[in-house]
């Protein structure tokens, strides 16, 4: 059966009258209660200036007793008014049903109190522009995607590799020097390519000068790195994507700069230089901090008002090519010991961007306690998606080591403790963070999905996940293709254009119906979420707006599947992916339209 | 059975080599594992700057195979070092066993991946007095405790009550105006029979001049209320505690002061006066903020540096009759729409302090957000005490309404539910903040734990969690006579020194030998805590120390009990109640002493 019979609430606009709250505007919030569920009265607690409030809900009278989103004629829809006056407002439901009280929190229901982490959350700071939530990004590392014309002439540290003949050194000497030439000109030429797949936002990894193919060891934040075609390529690809009504990202390294950035030559140079306190350095020794204790990469000192100054003024120069960030390491980034300016930096960072520009932070364990403030939109949603679905979906004889830096392999598990760290993570953060957090199946610092599944079918399955559950998918180019890498390293593997054997076609094609999907599909973006039952092998959901309901039925292995609900009609063709044969890792998409 | 086949750690001495650690200064961490939990290897996870971070732990060849804490000969033992770096680091276990990966959190030992929320945490700042850890505090309602003489002229708004006759008005007109002329030197008469609880703090609701019984209302904090006894009576009470070795705490209302205080009558009258800008004045209607807008209890602004300055004065010039503060509805202070001051107020008014004066914080909800900070030491834990304890033994007639502050009344709840609660709260905080937390049945806000449970067993079983689960008990008076009161209001009888009929002498008796073993036993000050059973109407619990383990079982209904470890004996002999009848709510403590 289905988890139809339980009272539900979640952030999205079918239960939250606005979604970008100012203080002291009045919100409507609903609550849906099938019958079953047995609510006789409905409470909203909310915390207003630290104290907890209540207020009585009412019956919906317009809502209950119709078939919202397609289904459930007979539930009952409870409304209440709340107000928020903070910028973050808790909030959570108090039930009394015929079983007795309850709570409903965005972890779900709970016959005991809790306390607050897992409440439900209002938040009146000024909200990500809008085109974030509509999005799908494609990752690409520069080095590896295309090459416009003929190698450069490499600097003194470059490792010349050929583009389809050298695969890609995993680790150890040469891994930062290999050098394979893509540039942002060989990206123009995929535009077709990357629209295709339903992708309309570039996020670039680092395009600045560096002594090294990953760039995240910028010498200068003032022009981009020549090897890549330099200013004029970088206004070449963003006039390109803006043509086409697509956005462009960048990648920003506010954690730390390059050793031979001239703010950390200045400052290494001279210890009278004002440079010299935009780092951390020993007044002893001499020595100074950087990122993991690699000394090429000296990090910053957000006490600094130079740092954060200059660094203010790099984020917004470049808005124009770019329509927003994605900054590296933000996780450490203005953290060093009693020092914790991380809110500050994300917050003055954001303030100083324009209104339109996305500021999303990688993270890559919990970022729950920094996000729902005045700086970060969302963050590289690691935790809480990328390691549930790679436990679920792993492959039978994957052994990779150090799963997303967690010691040992990637562990197996079961859909009832996907499901459990899903809902953990989601629950930690407002509905706005989990929707515009970036759902990833892989990226350039992981291995590839394809490795991790060890199948096309499972991998699938995955896609299929980041394709219909909240949060903004982002595609490591050449996934698409069915690309395999063991870490990130190996998974910078470069295109494989005039590769057709490394081209997967069925899973390309899979791309572009389940990201398609995902485009026409309002549910999708813009739907709620309930979870209506999780197996071992198999998990189901549904998106729903006031409109229409899709429920989404994923298993990872053959067996029986909860019955849906009646009216349920599968939506589309090549999207739905083995459905009918059951006879294996399946995915497909049904649709409640109600009568 | 008993769940001593679970691998086990908390915050306490025996797990963590320091419970204030410097940063930089290495910590070894313990984890204890049954051989039954199949644990192959062991990793402590800790964030470091915002990243995480692994040591792998080694077998402890000292303490594995021993019987720590008096049991368990055949555990091992796993041992590893950690540096926190920053004032808090959070840190958990990742074991490898026989039945896979799990993380061990301060919440239990999951199969899946979770947020850091109910990570444990080792905290770096400065570490609350040593003393505040062994205490057991006496809340005094000051009015209603003792009157050393006859009643004193009383003000324009005093309505004069008999102290033995006259019934406590428990809402409406008369409520905060009954005035029984309780005095300072009437609790110096009572110091012997706070002694003979246990007790060894007095905590004193507030004693500053006010326009009301309580004195939350303050008209200034430059003198006692003479109605108290002034200046001079605080000094003697304090004189005769201190020369006992006993402590006394003050309880400032940092959130606002009355409207009869100079500061705001000058803000009131003169829009130029300095302290305008102590209040939250609307500047186009002149209207002022205020606590739940209650208009005598103005709300005062922290981000004026004057209500920095002058409280700061006032909190640190009182330290020496007071040995600390209860600070009042501390989880508002400083909150007010966009501003939020309060971890900012903590600080500062900490910093003030000297070292060895208390510092709790007031807050009826979930606090745990604001502990584990260079602020508040602990909190009044209502929400992760107080409402499980009352819903696991509540009487079968109770209709209380708003249960502290919650829509209906007390709910009926089981073990498990309790069990919850009590782990979810505890998990959210760090052990330091849990043991310097006040565990408290009731208080003058509340009804009577008498009148919750509706019985003296079951009072007597909510005594025996409160005397020997982490946390520094604080009782409130009268309530070892097993006085009654259906609310906060009505809880403040005056004592019943001289009513006989209102002494339970039973329970009276009860209070001495629980909170007596609870100062006798250095297990259930400073001993860990191991969750052992949970059953609807059973608890059972272990504090354990290096040298031996004490286990707390608590019934509140006949049935059978889990069997004890092979080798337990009853501790002492009136603490341990109906224990071995077994015929209704019992309380019974046993020892684990080795062979």
């Amino acid at each position: 059966m289905l988890f139809l019979d339980q009272p539900h609430h979640d952030g999205s606009a079918l239960y939250v009258s606005t979604l970008a709250p100012e203080p002291g505007e009045p919100v409507t919030l609903w609550l849906r209660a099938p019958r079953a569920a047995g609510v006789t009265a409905v409470h909203v607690r909310t915390v207003h200036d630290g104290e907890p409030r209540y207020a009585r809900a009412v019956p919906d009278t317009a809502r209950s007793g119709r078939a919202i989103g397609g289904y459930g004629a007979t539930d009952d829809w409870w409304r209440a008014e709340v107000t928020p006056v903070n910028p973050v407002t808790p909030y959570r439901f108090l039930l009394e049903t015929t079983g007795g009280q309850a709570w409903l929190n965005a972890a779900g229901l709970f016959p005991h109190d809790l306390p607050d982490s897992a409440d439900f959350r209002l938040v009146c700071h000024e909200p990500p522009p809008a085109w974030m939530a509509d999005s799908i990004v494609y990752q690409i590392f520069p080095d590896r995607f295309a090459r416009s014309g003929p190698m450069p002439d490499l600097p003194d540290w470059a490792l010349p590799r050929d583009w389809d003949r050298d695969p890609v050194i995993p680790s150890g000497p040469g891994t930062a020097e290999q050098f394979y030439g893509g540039d942002l000109d060989g990206v123009v030429r995929h535009l077709d390519h990357i629209e295709s797949l339903g992708a309309d936002t570039v996020y670039l990894t680092p395009i600045f000068p560096a002594r090294s193919n990953h760039r995240y060891d910028a010498a200068t934040f003032d022009h981009i790195d020549p090897l890549l075609g330099g200013d004029a390529a970088l206004r070449r690809l963003a006039a390109a994507l803006h043509g086409r009504g697509m956005r462009l990202l960048g990648d920003i390294t506010a954690n730390h700069t390059g050793d031979t950035h001239a703010w950390f030559t200045a400052a290494v140079t001279d210890v009278h230089a004002p440079e010299r306190a935009m780092y951390y350095f020993d007044p002893e020794t001499g020595d100074y901090e950087s990122w993991w204790g690699v000394k090429s990469l000296p990090k910053l000192n957000w006490g600094s008002e130079l740092v954060r100054d200059r660094m203010r003024e790099v984020l917004t120069r470049w808005i124009g090519p770019f329509d927003g960030w994605r900054v590296d390491v933000a996780n450490m980034t203005g953290r060093s010991g009693a020092d914790d300016f991380n809110h500050e930096v994300a917050a003055l960072l954001r303030r100083a961007l324009p209104p339109g520009a996305a500021f999303v932070a990688e993270h890559n364990h919990d970022a729950t306690a920094d996000l729902d403030r005045d700086g970060w939109h969302g963050t590289m949603n690691y935790a809480g998606f990328t390691r549930p679905v790679w436990s679920w979906l792993r492959g039978d004889d994957l052994d990779l080591d150090h799963f997303l830096g967690v010691p040992g392999t990637v562990p197996r598990r079961d859909g009832h403790a996907v499901l459990a760290t899903l809902r953990a993570f989601a629950a930690h953060m407002s509905w706005r963070s989990l929707v515009h957090s970036w759902q990833l199946l892989d990226s350039h610092d992981t291995p590839r999905i394809r490795t991790v599944t060890g199948s096309r079918e499972r991998h699938l399955v995955a896609l299929g996940l980041q394709a219909t559950l909240p949060g903004t998918p982002m595609v490591f180019a050449g996934s698409e293709f069915g690309l395999t890498g063991v870490n990130g390293e190996h998974s910078r593997t470069p295109m494989p254009w005039n590769r057709p054997a490394d081209q997967d076609l069925a899973t390309l094609a899979a791309y572009r119906g389940l990201l398609g999907l995902r485009r026409r599909e309002p549910a999708l973006r813009h739907g709620g979420l309930r979870w209506l039952h999780a197996d071992a092998d198999c998990l189901v959901f549904a998106r729903e707006t006031y409109e229409e309901t899709l429920i989404v039925v994923a298993r990872r292995a053959p067996g029986s599947t909860p019955a849906l609900p009646a009216g349920a009609e599968p939506v589309g063709h090549g999207e739905v992916m083995n459905a009918s044969t059951s006879d294996g890792p399946s995915l497909s998409v049904w649709r409640l339209a109600g009568s």
